[in-house]
């Protein structure tokens, strides 16, 4: 979609919402919000279309209700400034949008709200009544991570290319609701851990020889890169494979590109991507490379970390997970992605990644 | 400096370590090396250079010495490996070269180090023994944040602008010193804490009403980011403004920039810049531009780090911080840069910073 149809899809939305608070009002009933829960009790594995959802059950959130106004104040506010946001052409941070909203409620000494907790349960809510990620509606996430590849870009009237930048990548912003892709030429998207390993990968030129984007979202992608990779993955139809840590932490990383997180149940659809591939680190690839001296000791919040992830329901989906995090639960080992350095510097670039793309040796 | 001859000043640094040490085994002494001592005992605020840094304290690590002999070969290992990185043309990560170098010693079960800790600390060391910064001997730092503005660089051959990104700007990578400045069209560098923030002055074309290079290091600065604009400061000989939160971590920020750290007291004077200025926020932003609403409550920690901050040579050096300092402790209040975006999203750009730049109303 460009961001003219994105746009106007958050403007129809928004203004179907506030149609349908007047036409409660002109039936004089008390006006009131439909609101998909999103409580944890809520959120379930959805195994057809393999990503973490939220079930149908609703809850009301109603204007003469004491305990309810207050949040349908605040909803309300947030939808509010969205459409001006959008009809301005800004768009604004979390933080900024608690900043920018909050007020002394006329004649009253409190405020439209008091802490970021507030305001950011709000945006959850209007994602999930609207159904469209906050970045639609102008909101953007933490702008962190960067891509660097042959891909040519465009962004608020500029058109450049994501190659030719030196060691460094292009920036990924907040939001990326309005980025066209004009061109490109790979096979692949790498999705990688570890900021290191992709300038790694950068300095081998790697996005040449292995024909890939190579994305990283320094740890935990935040929103921002994972709604970027979403896109570039649906408009390219490239594959997408997954490079972390052979550890809890980097199996739950490739678990949320997969399948979403259980923060944001309600809108995983715009995030996740199913079809992604996890290319490594592996228990296996230890015996393999024979990297068994570089690697390192799972640690008591690593174990915690491991068992939760043995029971979470779309990790227990994938027999070839259980696999692993049981031969790191018995190994009590991890194996980082760049404990290859180990074998070369380049060894990553020249034969670990190519052999393992060449052979599709992935796990789902 | 050009590549090539940071490359070949590193290569004769660390020739003429080398050759210290063959001619120590000449003369059938033990070798050893003069370390500046980097304790924390042996750093100090040098009021003529205003920078944080170590008195000329040394100390002796002999191969003979049993204590010793562990660290000094790691010592030279490091030095051995960064020649080999620094031929090849490669750059590595602190993590990465741990990994690199990590081996059995012949004919022991004995590793060359078991944790980074090692590594990382013989790093240091050959930083303060050959008085050079890790990057120039190949050993890259994090690689995080980013510049927008009307600036060409050069890197690996490539000629780039860090203006038409969109709405990103150029990642900037964990080494720079091979970045050459091509043409720039500035007249002040912004240094901009917080990620969202310089995306705000992004999206309001702030590099060009303001004339400047939007640089943020995302909180802290990592190393490579300071490097950066250390390097971008010498060579345009642009004023450099730090723009943080009113807070005791702001402050701290802005002091790292300016006078460097005490961790890397013994290479500061490559990172530092003395006359880098305060624009904001200060406690008195919030009476004249009325945001007492949108202040936030000092927590424990915040108060912890202001008694740090004033416990420090540094600050007291600067009555203007102390000042704030004490304005702060006495309101008990913090305040964000984003809390600008209580006037208007626009304010920030369209007045705040005009109006301060204008009449340089800056805090040294």
């Amino acid at each position: 979609m460009t961001k003219d149809n994105t746009d106007k899809l958050a403007l129809e939305k928004l203004n179907q919402l506030g149609k349908e608070l007047m036409d409660q009002l002109d039936r004089k009933e008390a006006p009131s919000l439909k609101i998909p829960s999103r409580s944890r009790s809520n959120v379930e594995f959805d195994q057809e279309k393999e990503i973490i959802d939220i079930t149908g059950k609703k809850s009301t959130r109603s204007f003469i209700n004491a305990s309810h106004v207050r949040k349908f104040m605040q909803t309300l506010l947030v939808a509010q400034a969205s459409e001006e946001y959008i009809k301005n052409g800004r768009t604004v941070g979390k933080r900024e949008l608690y900043y920018n909203l909050k007020h002394k409620l006329t004649g009253t000494n409190r405020n439209t709200w008091d802490d970021d907790d507030e305001s950011s349960a709000v945006i959850d809510d209007l994602e999930a009544i609207l159904d469209i990620p906050r970045s639609q509606l102008h909101i953007s996430a933490k702008s962190r991570g960067s891509i660097y590849g042959d891909i040519t870009l465009k962004q608020a009237g500029d058109e450049f290319s994501c190659k030719g930048l030196g060691k460094g990548g292009w920036a990924i912003p907040g939001n990326v609701e309005d980025v066209e892709i004009m061109d490109y030429n790979a096979e692949r998207i790498l999705f990688i851990e570890n900021d290191a390993m992709q300038s790694r990968l950068i300095e081998e030129k790697a996005y040449k020889s292995l024909n890939a984007l190579l994305v990283t979202g320094e740890g935990v992608p935040p929103r921002g890169v994972r709604r970027f990779v979403k896109k570039l993955s649906e408009e390219t139809k490239l594959p997408v494979i997954v490079f972390v840590d052979g550890d809890p932490y980097g199996f739950y990383i490739h678990s949320v590109i997969k399948h979403g997180s259980m923060a944001i149940a309600h809108i995983n659809d715009r995030y996740s991507i199913p079809r992604a591939k996890y290319i490594g680190m592996t228990m296996d690839d230890i015996d393999k490379y024979e990297l068994h001296n570089v690697t390192e000791h799972l640690d008591k919040g690593a174990r915690e970390k491991l068992k939760h992830n043995l029971s979470y329901e779309w990790f227990k989906y994938h027999p070839e997970w259980v696999d692993q995090m049981k031969k790191m639960q018995k190994k009590g080992v991890r194996i980082e992605q760049q404990a290859l350095a180990n074998k070369s510097l380049e060894f990553v670039a020249d034969t670990y990644l190519p052999e393992k793309l060449e052979n599709e040796e992935f796990l789902p």
